[in-house]
């Protein structure tokens, strides 16, 4: 799976090779649709909250940062669009209540709200362009502070899509192996296919292979026998909501991962904003898991693969403790353990940033 | 994920539900093609080696017990075939190469040899025909031997399809869960998908359903979740090939679910026959893995998923080591460990019932 990779640093396309996942145009949210993906590159226009909570269910934008983003021009769309501060409220519970565990959703109509409180649609909107740019370059950072665990050669595993499409833009799991990339380092990538969406074979082997960046992708089971052999240097994985205990929650089959990373001594870092950090969810046990249709599970892109009827449960995420985290990556550098005492101040350092206007 | 069982023995099928996998019939092997389930059920008449060879790498037919029926058919087959002794043991040695993992299917091609040379084609074919017809009645037993293991309110969790369709008939890992159900006890499966080609979700599913047993199907990557919430009483799989030390080489994913049952102290058992245990094998570092196609990781069921050219890694078998193995169940019983110890009387116990023609 070895690969030139000297032509990331001379490339020659314009700015980042990723499209960026959500913008506002002509007073519609314009969101790449990642379900097309890798085949075709088609955007849909939300004109109400309506198709923009459509496109967060269906998961046509998905990932917590990019949930950020999409629930602030959510706020800026209900307040562009509605006559009542009651019904822009309103929209704005909706558009929380999409899905359940990514606390960053929350978290970016929260601030677009209070910036509608204090100066209507036009400053919610600006609130919403602020977060998305700044998630571009908060993630860069935090790629730059992740890099350090990234050994000068180095095989990274990762799971599900924590790239520039689960983010406005750069990535958090990959914004890390990019920085890692760019700083010269040989990485080689294991891509985790992550049933039953697949991000993994669908989002993050193509947004490797745009970057240029060797890629190899797995089924998710065959991680723990990867690490067996000694073929897998670190785990970089991103994060839906970190507890204030370090518990983690991301997508389902990260737990398992974890549990084979400690049992072969691998370190496992987990990569996301500050903004995932919930310091009001004591623990894992509190993180609400959302529960996905059966049939993500019963069929694989329309194709029916298990007989008609069967049961399946489909939980959309997993908790893995923090005691199986070897470190937190944010913005601000990386958390270690105990997380009640390092978390805490990424999450003041970082408001203290974004205050500061970084 | 409740069901009814009771019908399960009351059930008015004319014997087994599940369809035999392999038998001959008019000069040619007849098996049943699984790529179909859970579809169609659709049969192959291997009129020649090739076509034989060709449902054996293909999965036509597979899983370890019936392999070794597939084996020692396909050398029936080519001493009706072929003219010269050279040519059969030339046809025995491409059958034995197919599958590299499952010692069964060089066990079936070597017992059938061993009959051509003493008494030609005919006693070939009656070896052949033994091996199928004791496969169901040392499953049955086997199953007995197991049922002990899983409790009387249990939710068992299994992976890939150890059942009839992996056997000629009535199942190894799914033995010991039909047999639970037989002897009364409120049994309901987990069923994992196991990608990539999702034998839970077509095959396990489909058994489980006709026979009336309670089945979820999950993605592979969701069970350590379940274990976390105490949701599994204990872990059955079935194995491609035993070592001497007790390695056992199973459908990739194993390995992963044994460390999470040991970290949850949920029991983990191996149900296989005695054929499976290879003692000249030593350990697991000696069993050669069989590496399938990348397009089993790129596609399902023909649905391209990943982007085109990314590189994939696709082993079929992982190995999970002896020491996260609780016990493994053969027609003997339950062999303890020290592997080392107890299985040699198994493999020893075994040949003496065979001898006895049981």
């Amino acid at each position: 799976m070895r690969g030139k990779l000297a032509h990331v640093s001379t490339q020659k396309l314009p700015e980042d090779p990723i499209p960026r996942t959500i913008s506002w145009r002509n007073g519609k949210v314009r969101v790449l649709d990642q379900r097309a993906l890798p085949r075709r590159v088609r955007y849909i226009e939300c004109a109400t909250i309506d198709e923009l909570c459509d496109a967060i269910t269906s998961l046509a934008i998905r990932g917590a940062p990019a949930l950020g983003a999409a629930g602030a021009y959510g706020v800026a769309l209900a307040a562009h669009t509605l006559r009542t501060a009651r019904r822009v409220r309103a929209a704005a519970a909706r558009l929380e209540a999409a899905r359940p565990t990514a606390v960053n959703l929350r978290w970016g109509v929260q601030q677009a709200l209070a910036a509608y409180d204090d100066g209507g649609a036009k400053t919610a909107l600006a609130t919403a362009e602020r977060i998305a740019d700044e998630d571009i370059a908060r993630n860069r950072q935090l790629g730059s502070n992740g890099a350090a665990v990234v050994p000068q050669e180095a095989r990274v595993l990762t799971h599900c899509n924590a790239g520039a499409l689960a983010c406005v833009g750069y990535g958090t799991a990959l914004g890390v192996i990019r920085a890692a990339v760019e700083a010269g380092k040989d990485v080689r990538v294991w891509v985790d296919e992550t049933r039953p969406v697949l991000q993994g074979a669908r989002l993050t082997a193509w947004e490797l292979d745009r970057l240029g960046i060797d890629a190899t992708l797995i089924a998710d089971s065959a991680a723990a026998s990867l690490m067996a052999r000694g073929a897998v240097d670190v785990v970089v994985v991103g994060a839906d909501r970190i507890a204030a205990n370090g518990d983690v929650a991301n997508k389902v089959g990260t737990y398992p991962l974890a549990l084979a990373a400690r049992y072969h001594d691998v370190p496992f870092y987990v990569a996301a904003p500050a903004s995932t950090i919930d310091l009001a969810t004591k623990s894992g046990d509190d993180i609400p898991i959302e529960q996905r249709d059966a049939d993500e599970i019963r069929e694989v892109r329309g194709v029916r693969l298990a007989p008609d009827g069967v049961a399946a449960h489909n939980p959309a995420f997993d908790v893995t403790p923090a005691r199986l985290v070897s470190g937190i990556v944010t913005e601000v550098g990386i958390a270690r353990p105990p997380y009640t005492r390092s978390l805490p101040g990424h999450v003041r350092r970082a408001a203290l940033v974004v205050a500061g206007g970084s």
